[in-house]
């Protein structure tokens, strides 16, 4: 679908750090469903790219820029956002590998959290997800509990329990396998089932 | 304010090509009237980082990853998206070096057209920002009519005088160098002004 600039079509090996590998399977499985909302038309919502700060280049051939030496930066924003049912939509998506919390602080970054506060206060359907791999589980958090155990937080985990009381599991398809508007129906759009 | 991984702090090289290199002054003046947005909680709008495809990273020292080699990637959506009044903003910027016509298909993608064709379906406020150098003036263009010329156009390019009658013309202050949602309130906001 994409011609890279040189011609070549690769896999990304993307073997950055042993956070982001491991989160490599949610953020596959979260851009599988977007892809079957964006073809059927009921959402379009897009993965960011990862912000990169680019220092070289080099132009072994006219027009194939070629990039040389460039560095991870900090994202200043959620990976995830778009549109759906007139909706602004923003998340951010973490993979968990303990069985008993999940490190908030040190896997949300202070921009992160600023940023979701942020959309809310302009009306955004804002939320975290977190899948628990150990439990196989994936749960849909909406972003005020989120902020609010942020700035509140006595520690620096959220207990696994924590989740059955404020998330909300995400069901799964084959060609859904994170099907989170299932949630966002219930939980922002019908009138009985308010979530806050 | 961002440490990058390998703890220096350098300016962006952005000497990608002669067409980017043009449009950084329209990209610095967007991010600068951005961030005044942000500051006073106006909108939560962002430019979405280059999309890149790495293919080698090194490790020089532990968790200093530093990419060796990446590729420009072509970018499916547009640059610029977020929040305004509780409505989903979604826009692309391109600076125009000739006097006389905007190059509408070579500069824009038909994937940025498909994209802004599908925002607008789910209720978005979805626009063009095309800055004429030559003139010193910087547009804002509704979406509907850049995408029905797309689809319906005789020629590859935009002539200037077309801007005229269906674009508005930013307004600028220092603080604010490109004050699109000004326009944005007049045409989307404001219940006499309808803009399509």
């Amino acid at each position: 679908m994409i011609n890279y600039p040189n011609g070549k079509k690769r896999i990304i090996q993307d073997h950055v750090t042993d956070t982001s590998r491991r989160g490599m399977a949610l953020e596959t499985d979260i851009n599988t469903t977007n892809t079957y909302y964006l073809d059927r038309d009921i959402a379009v919502i897009h993965k960011k790219p990862t912000p990169v700060q680019i220092v070289h280049v080099d132009y072994p051939e006219r027009s194939h820029a070629k990039i040389t030496e460039a560095y991870f930066k900090i994202p200043s924003t959620t990976d995830y956002n778009g549109i759906y049912r007139e909706k602004y939509l923003d998340f951010e998506a973490k993979e968990c590998a303990s069985k008993t919390s999940f490190p908030l602080f040190s896997t949300v970054h202070p921009h992160q959290i600023k940023h979701l506060e942020a959309v809310m206060r302009h009306g955004a359907v804002a939320f975290m997800i977190i899948r628990f791999t150990a439990h196989d589980e994936t749960y849909l958090v909406p972003a005020d509990r989120i902020t609010s155990f942020y700035n509140n937080a006595k520690r620096r985990s959220i207990p696994y329990s924590w989740f059955a009381d404020n998330g909300y599991l995400i069901p799964l398809t084959l060609a859904k396998p994170v099907d989170y508007l299932t949630i966002v129906d219930k939980i922002y759009f019908e009138p009985k089932g308010g979530a806050s």
